[in-house]
């Protein structure tokens, strides 16, 4: 049974309403809205990463999920692995504090285990929300719908591969992949509106590829009009490889969403600071990722992300991936 | 920053009403009762278990959380890290889905995670049960109140030292140790007249110090009153050893209650295969437990059960032991 199979059993499992199929973010339960993501030293994080980016990390990875459902953080449970390293765990403490001071979320519950030595750190976080109005899945965008990108793509995989290349390389990248910023308000905003909602957590061909799956559409993204940070465009550029690195990075805690074709970034009524991007439509036709730039088709990259088959081998590398379905 | 000091840290972060202090067994959140354990192998689990049975015990520690606040089994999030070997995934999911479907508790999401080569396994649930009417907490005891023992003790205490002198080992006490029953119907038959309730997993003098402490009241509990199972005294005998090893082992998974003296078990209205005791009172006083044998003070055993500062240093031994807070 590979990771597939896993999951694919999960979701025969998975029978109940309140799972959606576990093909979405997040559970709907009773008005709440619950999601949980781990994460693991050496898997999910560096050993190297500040103790006080990994608590942040591990409560924006979690929230993150709720901003796609466009609930608002109204608490949170914390598995707690306690590493013997006292000095670390209070400043990964630091961090899960600030992140959820930052983002009003009340810390209510968990758990704190011993490991056996030389067990690398994990950790898990429980986070739930308050359901809107509405709560987007994958599985509401129709053909003729705007697909959207809130927030940027890219720098958090640049930041990984320049800390792969120096441990010690720090800079705006750096941060961006340590410090993950859930778009909490745009997912509230964008809640009522979006057709189809969803974070980009595994690479945005991936993600969107999903997407597509689950609303039985075609979706056809335009590969130039992915948006790039500043700071990725400096040190990585803006061409076609450069674009399909970060298009397939991971890590990034974007938004995408599929919005009516008569929405645009104008009438969105999103944060002054929020970044948005019309970057591809959806339509008719078997369910499936296209890709385009300078108006001509592209063929797709041989990966679109970080899939769980990659990483689910105790046997691999180890190297530190993203895996945040 | 010792465990101790990460669980004061936490309970200073944890303000919001839901969180009861983080001093109880569970969050509770819009009508929601919220509660997460880990467990992880060698520490929580043998690696020689069964993987049906570590699934079946995830969902049943968690369940047994509920059951103390009278809940009702609403849904759970399971957090799995795939082990690479894929048979024992599969036992361990066949577990799982076994006492999900024994207690009727759905499954609603969570997520799969890669580890490291040659990482223990470790997996979290996050279990959420529907509140009755009243929820009740540790703090409520008061002075006169009666403190009953649901279910019995020592016999998961029993199985284990079984495992540990032969892994090959089997038997009822095995198999409870392996496969606890969570209380559930118990727990939701007693939450509305119990002061008190909590669930007894680290040991039930130790447990049962934490309700005298949160309720502010002293607890005296009479060792011959301590419901034996008869697989435990046909392997272990009923003496006075044998009961102290009995109240100090934990992963009992009973429930602990202190209810009106004027309630009785005829009138309790249980399950008919409960097994009920009368062990002790509450009592006006410094908060703190009292032994008795007798009619005799009986000095307390140097250990009342598996506290976490026991089981928190990565130089420890690893060995299994009960962690349930």
């Amino acid at each position: 049974m590979d990771e597939a199979e896993v999951i694919g059993r999960l979701q025969r499992i998975a029978t109940h309403p309140a799972a959606r199929g576990l093909k979405d973010d997040a559970a709907v339960l009773d008005g709440l809205v619950l999601t949980h993501d781990s994460i693991a030293e050496n898997v999910h994080f560096l050993s190297t990463d500040p103790p006080a980016s990994v608590g942040w990390k591990l409560v924006a990875v979690n929230l993150s999920d709720l901003a796609a459902k466009g609930a608002e953080a109204a608490g949170a449970l914390l598995s707690m692995a306690l590493g013997g390293d006292t000095a670390w765990d209070a400043e990964f403490l630091t961090g899960v504090e600030h992140a959820c001071e930052s983002y009003r979320l009340p810390l209510i519950g968990g758990d704190t285990i011993a490991l056996p030595p030389r067990s690398p750190r994990v950790f898990g976080l429980t986070a739930i929300g308050r359901a809107a109005e509405r709560v987007p899945d994958r599985a509401g965008g129709r053909a003729g719908d705007r697909l959207w990108l809130i927030g940027t793509i890219g720098d958090a995989a640049a930041g990984l591969k320049q800390l792969r290349a120096d441990p010690r390389a720090s800079g705006v990248l750096v941060e961006i992949y340590r410090r993950p910023v859930p778009l909490l308000a745009d997912g509230r905003a964008l809640a009522p509106l979006a057709h189809a909602m969803m974070d980009v957590s595994d690479g945005l061909l991936l993600d969107a590829r999903r997407m597509a799956v689950a609303s039985g559409c075609a979706i056809e993204i335009d590969l130039d009009h992915v948006p790039l940070s500043g700071a990725f465009v400096a040190e990585f550029g803006g061409d076609r490889a450069a674009r399909l690195f970060a298009a397939t990075g991971g890590d990034d805690y974007a938004l995408l969403a599929a919005l009516p074709p008569e929405l645009d970034a104008a009438t969105l009524c999103l944060p002054s600071a929020t970044r948005i991007a019309a970057i591809g439509t959806l339509r008719d036709g078997r369910p499936q990722l296209r890709l385009t730039s300078n108006g001509a088709p592209l063929d797709l990259p041989e990966s679109l992300g970080f899939e769980h088959s990659r990483n689910h081998d105790r046997n691999d590398s180890g190297a530190p991936v993203a895996d945040r379905a």
